[in-house]
Formats: C-alpha cells, structure tokens, sequence
C-alpha cells in the first residue's frame, strides 16, 4: 500500500512542483521582480512603525492608515510609474482637498438644514465632471490616477467635514500622512535598485531590434535552402530556427512602448538619460519597427513553403537576394549597437550602401533573364520575397534616419 | 481700445472654445460617457448619504468613508469590469481580514514586548510573497486588484489590531461598508443602462471586420487606376478615401480585445449572450484579422505607387484581380454581417468561391502571357501585389472558418 500512497502524493504535489518552477522561472528571468517585492515590502513595513511606535501614534493617530494605503497603490514597479502616481495623488489630494473645504464653508451658508443637500448636489456635480474628464484622451494618459484620488478626496473631505467638529485638522493629519506614505514610496523606488522605466524602453527598442536582424540575418539562407538539404538538416541535430519567429513579439509591442515611454516622462535624469531624454523619438523608432516587422509576416508565409524550384532563375537572384537580406539584416544589428553604445550609426551606413547595391544587381539580374525559361507561376514566390525584401530595405532606411536624429 | 481688447478676449477663449468641441466630440462619440459619468455620481451620492443621515450614520461611524473609497476605486466603465474589481475587493478584503486576525492572535502568543517584532515579520514577508505573486501571468490577468486589496487589508488589519481594542467590531464594520460600497456599485453598473465588456468586444470585431472590408471592396479599383484618372478625379470633387486608412486601427487591437474579453469573462447573461459566451473564439478571430492587416501593410505601400503602365499584360489580370480583391470583401462584409446576426456564416462560403474562381483565373492568365512582352521590372509590382491578394484570400478563409467554429 506505501507504493500507490506515495504515487498519489506525488500526484497532488505535481501543481505545486509546477508552479515553484513557474515562479523560479519568474525570478530568473527578471531578478529585479524579486528586490521589488522586498522594496514593497520594506515601505510597508516603515510605514506601520507608525502604529507600532507610540511617539508616533500619537501624533498621526488614525490617519496613519492613509500612510499605508498611500503605499499599497503608488509603489509600482518602475521608479517613472511610482513618481507619476506619488505625483498625482499628492497634488490631487492637495487640490480636492482645498476645493472641498471650500465647498463645506460654502454650504454653511444654507443653513443646517439646506447643508446636507447642497452638499450632495455639489459632490454630484463635481464627481460626474471630473468622472467625465476621464474620457479626455491627454487626461487619461496622464493624470487619470490624479483624478480618481480627486473625487476620492473631495468626497470624503466634504463629507467628514459634515460630521467630523475639527475639520482643519483632519485635513492636516490625512495630508501629512500621504506625503509621508508618498515620500517613502518615491525614495526607495529610486534610492534601493531602482527601475528605470526609460532605461527599461532603452533595452526594449534594442532587443526588439536585434530580433529583426536576427530574421533578416537567417532569412536568405533559410528562403534558398532547397527542401531536400532541409529534410538531412534535421535528420541529424536540428538547429536552433528560434530566430525565424523572435520578432512577432515586436508586432504587439505598441501598448508597452507607450506606457514606459509615458513613464519615463516622470524620472529625474539618470546614467546616461537626460530628464528630457527624446523619449518620443523612441516611441517613432518604434513604430517603424513594428512597420518593418509587418513586412515579415508576409515574408513568412513563403518560409513555409519554400521555393521548390532549382531553376537557372532561382540560381542568378539567390545570390544578390541573400545579400540583400543578411546586409540589411547587419544595418539593424549595427544600429541596435549604436543605440545601446548612444552613438553615431556610421557603421550601418555602409550595410545600407551594400544592401542597395544588391538592390540593384537583382533588378538588373531581373531584367536580363529571359522568363520564358521556366514556368511564370514557379517564380511568383521569388518575385514577391524580392519586391517585399526591398520595401524592407527602404524601412530599414527609415530606422537609419531616424536613429540618426535620436543620435543628435 | 474696445477692440483690441475684444480680440484678446477671444484669443483668451480660443484653447477654452477648443476644449468644450473636444468635449462635446467625445459625448458625441459615445454617449454611454455621459450616462457612466453620472452613474458614477449616483453611486457616489447615495453612498454619502450614509453620512448625512443621523440614523445611519450612527451604525456604520467613521467606517462609512471605506464604502466611499470602494465606489471610487471599484466603479468602471463596463459592467464586466465593475464585476471584476467588486469580487476581487470582496473577496480579498475577507481573506485578507480572516489572515489579519490570526497574525494578530499569533503574535500575542509572543507577549507584549515580541508582539510588534513577530507582527511586522509577518506582515514584511506576507506582502513580499503577495507582491511577487503579481508577477504570475494569470495572476496578473485576472487578479491582480484583488491582490493589491490583499496587501492592503492585511497589513491594516495587523496593524490596527495593535492599537484598537475592539477589533472585531471594526473588521465587522468595515467590510459591510466595502460590501454595501461594492453593492451599489455593481447594482447600478448593471442595471442603469449598462454598458457591456462583452458586447462591446463583439462590436468592436464586427466593425474591425467591417474595415477590413471596405479596404478590399475598394482596393481593387484604386491600384489600377490609371496616374491620369486619379488626377482627373481629384481636380473636380475629392472622393472619400478614409476606407483605405480604416484598417489601421486594426493593427493594434489586440490589447483593447484581450481586455475587454477578460471582463467579458466575469459579466452575467445578457441579450444574446450567455454566461460562458465563447469570447476566446473572438480572440481567436480578432489574430486572425490582425494577421490580414500585416498584409494590408504590405499592399498599401503600392497603393502610392500604382502601376504606372497600361501595359497588355496589366489589362489581362486587372479584371481577375479586381473580383479577387473585391469578393475578399464581400466575403468579410458577409462574415461581420453574420457574426451581427449570430448566425450561420452561408452567403461569404459563395464569395470565397468567386474568389477563388478569380484566383484560378489569374493564375492562367500569368502562365498564359508571355512576359517578354513588356519590361519585367514593370510587371514585377503587379505580381506582388497579386502575390499579397493570394495570401489575404487565404487568410479570409481562415477566418471564414473561425467564424464557422463560432457559429456553432
């Protein structure tokens, strides 16, 4: 009985095995993901001392809650992301906080009675406005965080101060504890490891780069590898094609690009960033390579297929096609270099020139052969890979222009 | 000086004047904005009540500011999204109370003095474990709120416990305020006019769909018309071309769709809906069209070109190719019109027959011609361009399929 005992546990153990793995996979691949789980924790843990110090408690009393709660909702990873929301809820909180005492002493002037319902009016008013203005595209992309703490804070600041006798001073201690909660959020995220969102974008843009000319790089081989030298190919130890398919992540990369971009607004300069870094230019450089990389969806498609030709044809452009292919495959990867190294891109100026010349060499390759060689419908494939490899060599041309103008 | 003065008052009003157009453009867009936007005052307002009543006040005291904040932070603008936030609230706030109380219970066991070491351990290693936790994909995708609001209750609960003596009572308290907060919240966001994650996921592929249309029914006609026409066309009244821009928006769908069908996941039965409604089989569709827009990318590129000849051989498969180009759409146009209707796919099963009818025929045409009759670097942009229609009316029967699975 020991044996199917001991199977059965192993059974229940397997999801747990599983997800221990996933989680080692995690840390592995991001070991910052761990110190940020102990910067959190390690702010929330200052905070409470509040509570557990009695000169302090005295102090803060009740409101150290709000210290807490600061740092539960603004400690994001990155230290941009962090500052963007510690800014907002700061200045919002500043804000509402203002206009809702303003509101309160307003309100006093109907009377007792009348105060309850001019009160609700206003807060009715404000936070449908305010909820609305949500909506605005440049709001939303900002400061719809500042927002929300908005309504939150003119709500309850109007509200209490119906109830609470000392309003003034409420209003002091909430205040003095979400600065306090915000400060230390804001000084770990940035002191202890921090996480830059634009260094973050900065290693995006690169690695999504490398992934393009990795797939230009392979592709001439891969595209001219006649089916049979494929099959012996794998046959023995198959190679790794990992490479062919990297660069689909660029496809979808729009929506990250966009909030580390949006992030990276917030820091302070840091290393080699300027605070007023040309993030935009980053998020251009982006876009065109997302262009490029929707060419290489079309591309492949004919990777599947192959051409299954050995024709005289395919022979005289396989040359000038693969060069075509691997240079400009060489210009990205030049220029991922001169990114990450914030340099000029002069080395890739000469891939270009190479990759034009075999450009032309197709094209005159193209104009001499007789098509009445070999049947027109074998060569469509070739002709198609050769005119979307060359809207790939003018994108790459796009990339250079504008990574040349992030280099100035 | 009256009018100087006037006309500084205008330019005073000018980015004012600018902001009530957007403002109005945006309700106009969408009037649902306006009707969130007082629903979530509604909400907000009658939870305050709480406070302006003597009555009810005097149950739920200084706790009625927890059901405030939970209508602010948990009121979004879909239902599904409401749901979402309002149970990982609910839920994280009672597991997240039930563990508080026990830390608490625990470290008494360690007297007086050890109490607030043992206390500020758990809560350290608690919200480092909770934190990392975020990090796990599916986590992530569908409760990552929750978690937040687990860090938060629990570190409260330890804390508070520390100092008030009744904890009970306030762990009582406080979450019939977040339940009667999150309560109203989901009552009102389903039953005023709400405003469905699920069937705005289904319009938003079925208007996708509707784009990717109009760009095949019109692009056969634009790339081969002639550079003459199209002047001829501009000079006298500009026709609309926004059909051929449209699809772009299509590119970089797939965030909006991956969100939008994970609050869909949480939304009850509604209209045509079920509850367990297959929204990944729209995700499903929703690649499937992106994967026809990267090949629209590539097609557009000919469109500023057009074929500059009219030559024999661009007569012979401009027919054929129009009909490939235009039945791709009809086809899409049936696909969104039966995905509106829910039901079976029938009448696009003919078009993608016209279509491949027209396919077969282009293919005789080109085996047919003989290319040494023009110049193959003339011929080379419309073989592409045919190349590219192949692919796309392969992946318009993809879709086709999909739709079909979804049918059923």
């Amino acid at each position: 009985m020991e044996i199917p005992l001991k199977a059965s546990l192993l059974k229940m153990n397997a999801p747990i095995v599983d997800l221990v793995k996933k989680i080692k996979k995690l840390g592995k691949e991001d070991p910052r993901r761990i110190m940020h789980s102990f910067k959190v924790a390690l702010a929330i843990t200052l905070v409470s001392m509040v509570y557990y110090l009695r000169p302090l408690y005295k102090g803060m009393g009740e409101a150290g809650i709000w210290a807490i709660l600061t740092v539960v909702v603004v400690f994001e990873y990155t230290a941009g992301a962090t500052l963007c929301k510690g800014m907002n809820r700061g200045l919002a909180t500043l804000l509402a906080g203002a206009l809702g005492l303003g509101a309160e002493y307003f309100a006093r002037i109907f009377g007792p009675k009348a105060e309850s319902i001019v009160l609700g009016c206003l807060v009715f008013l404000l936070v449908a406005a305010a909820t609305f203005s949500r909506f605005i595209p440049h709001i939303k992309k900002r400061y719809d965080y500042g927002v929300l703490i908005f309504i939150l804070t003119f709500s309850l600041v109007a509200v209490s101060g119906y109830r609470v006798e000392n309003i003034m001073e409420l209003a002091h201690q909430r205040l003095s504890t979400i600065i306090l909660g915000g400060a230390t959020c804001i000084i770990i995220s940035i002191c202890v490891c921090p996480v830059w969102a634009g260094e973050d974008l900065h290693v995006l843009i690169v690695s999504n780069m490398e992934k393009l000319a990795s797939f230009l790089e392979g592709f001439g081989g891969e595209i001219f590898q006649l089916p049979l030298e494929v099959e012996s190919a794998d046959g023995s130890n198959e190679p790794d094609k990992s490479f062919l398919g990297a660069y689909k992540s660029v496809l979808n990369s729009k929506a990250m690009e966009e909030s580390l971009a949006n992030f990276a607004w917030w820091e302070p300069g840091h290393g080699k960033f300027r605070f007023s870094h040309p993030w935009k230019q980053y998020l251009k450089i982006g876009a065109l390579m997302r262009q490029c990389a929707y060419h290489f969806e079309s591309l492949n498609g004919y990777l599947d297929a192959r051409f299954q030709t050995s024709s005289e044809f395919r022979k005289r452009v396989q040359g000038p096609c693969t060069t075509m292919s691997s240079e400009a495959g060489k210009a990205l990867k030049e220029l991922a270099l001169s990114i990450k190294a914030f340099s000029y891109p002069s080395n890739s100026a000469m891939n270009i020139q190479i990759c034009k010349k075999a450009v032309d060499e197709v094209n005159s390759t193209l104009q001499a052969s007789m098509v009445g060689e070999c049947d027109i419908l074998e060569i469509i494939p070739i002709i198609t890979v050769i005119s979307i490899l060359n809207d790939i060599v003018k994108c790459v041309e796009t990339i250079f222009e504008a990574i040349e103008e992030l280099s100035e």
